[in-house]
């Protein structure tokens, strides 16, 4: 580390802790190599996974927008003062199989982000990202807008887009929170008939207005009446679903997709599974060319989160966290830097 | 019914009954509509499935194959004569989204063969089947050899078929019984590195000879070594398999196919499974054009079932059942008519 480089950067970052409260950090890099990038975060979203890294003493954070601040020796396609985004991947091996097939969030060489170093994270005043996993944002996009979208937008748009979903079929969606709103857009945009369920009545305007064709409301429900089949269900409640209500109604073959993450077991009843020909797919994170996608899909649709906003510094990422975890936050929880 | 028809027919169908004898019974028919084909039945397979039906009093069995005898008024392609072989389905629609996508297996009108009708079947002297589900066979197959791929064979080619397994992928085969050991040849002449996972060492040589790459006895293994990822792992047993075990070896991404029915639940742990973006599909019965593929390509490259011959008769099908539950069939029991 040489401290006197001109090219030297302190900045803050913000962590979890062993008794699961923020605290207020400072890293430093001494320069940028390769094809990295600084950014300046302006806007930094929360996801249901930060919960999980509270009692890290690591930079709390993977999805959020900025300011392109300097550039790495090899950067070549941006410059500085572009406004960007970036989201959970920070890197892949960009030479097996898996990358060669833009399938590079499972990359077995590089991995994911942000699981093993402790300085890199949205929460914080900057990020080094490289290059390639750097998202110059559309036009039509503020930086507010893209941060909310670079989780659950591009969990739910991997979705339509790698499973070839068509714009011809039925896609139900399970709970209307941070995922569920915007996979309600991103479907109806997509073309398809979107039929949301959720626990009770209070979601059903909003959904409608934001482009659900029907609304089921599923409290203490024991069956569906003329609910016709769902061909891709979307499954964004973070509690496990009542399996026998949802298999009753998929089209054979029908594809049900779990995006949250739980612990323990997904138990499904054998005989309908196999007797209507469903899929059970995996999807967590999109790759690349998909987010690239995303983004100007919802700037051409005019696709976005509806957002509540937050400082970010400590007290604004204590709120937001407290917010989401006892279910106020409608929809997405974005922090906001001051400057 | 016009018993004085000169095309009326009588003929012999095994059935089940309540105390889980097979008992020899006869229907009759008066003519042959539309397109209906009556075929003599020269052999039937026995399928693990058959068991479930033992107490019912309904034909038995749904695969096999034999000579068309007489021909509807409505049959195009068909002669008297043709050798034949017929499957799992019996009939579709022929005009639902299903049907004219080529998955008519799961056909929403129609449904399956063989569930409510109780003098068609294969185990018999006869059958009437539609012209459209009947398979005229390549030269290339005898009915024998025929009768013994249109269960089994058609649901491990279906795997590959429909599913685009690539032949630069991995296949493994959990369990090398009747539907084992076909998927092996199927998925080593399909292209693929062939992985066999069975209970103990007896049919590893088999298991190499029929085009297996690798072989591992998995009786008493809490971890496997060394295995290199598997991209689609077919479950032929039809035990429930040791999902922590199988999961750690998997493909990320990759794709579990459970090809056998079992009661109770399909139990996977949660976190393995996304964190890989597996997919877990269900693939049980194969459409009209899947089965006429699985025949050409079985008669190009020679594959076929090791058959164990009964004769088609009351103590045939129950020495044939009874050898198949106590796990003594090497590979695919298959009854032959006498004459």
């Amino acid at each position: 580390m040489d401290s006197s480089s001109s090219k030297g950067i302190s900045f803050v970052i913000y962590k979890g802790s062993p008794d699961r409260r923020v605290v207020q950090g400072t890293t430093y890099r001494s320069q940028l190599n390769g094809d990295e990038v600084l950014i300046r975060i302006t806007h930094s979203s929360l996801c249901g996974t930060d919960e999980h890294y509270l009692n890290e003493d690591m930079c709390l954070g993977h999805e959020g927008a900025g300011v392109v601040q300097s550039l790495g020796p090899d950067v070549k396609t941006l410059k500085v003062g572009d406004n960007v985004a970036f989201g959970y991947q920070r890197s892949c091996c960009g030479s097996c199989a898996r990358c060669l097939e833009s399938l590079e969030m499972f990359c077995p060489e590089r991995g994911f982000y942000g699981f093993s170093e402790t300085d890199i994270g949205s929460m914080a005043s900057h990020i080094v990202f490289h290059e390639s996993f750097t998202y110059r944002l559309p036009p039509a996009i503020s930086n507010e807008a893209a941060s909310a979208l670079m989780c659950g937008g591009a969990t739910v748009f991997n979705v339509l887009d790698m499973f070839k979903v068509k714009p011809t079929e039925r896609v139900g969606i399970v709970g209307m929170g941070g995922l569920g709103h915007l996979a309600v857009q991103f479907a109806a945009k997509w073309g398809c008939q979107v039929v949301v369920f959720s626990g009770t009545e209070d979601k059903r305007e909003q959904a409608m207005q934001l482009g659900a064709a029907e609304f089921y409301a599923t409290k203490d429900l024991d069956h569906f009446e003329n609910v016709a089949p769902i061909d891709h269900l979307l499954v964004s409640t973070s509690m496990q679903i009542s399996w026998p209500l949802y298999l009753s109604i998929m089209a054979s073959p029908g594809t049900i997709y779990p995006l949250t993450l739980s612990d323990g077991d997904l138990k499904i009843q054998y005989m309908p599974f196999l007797m209507n020909g469903l899929r059970i797919q995996a999807s967590i994170v999109a790759p690349r060319v998909i987010y690239k996608r995303m983004l100007n899909f919802a700037a051409f649709h005019g696709i976005g989160a509806t957002v509540q906003l937050y400082k970010l510094d400590v007290a604004g990422i204590e709120q937001a966290m407290a917010d989401l975890r006892e279910g106020k936050t409608r929809f997405k929880g974005v922090l906001c830097a001051s400057e």
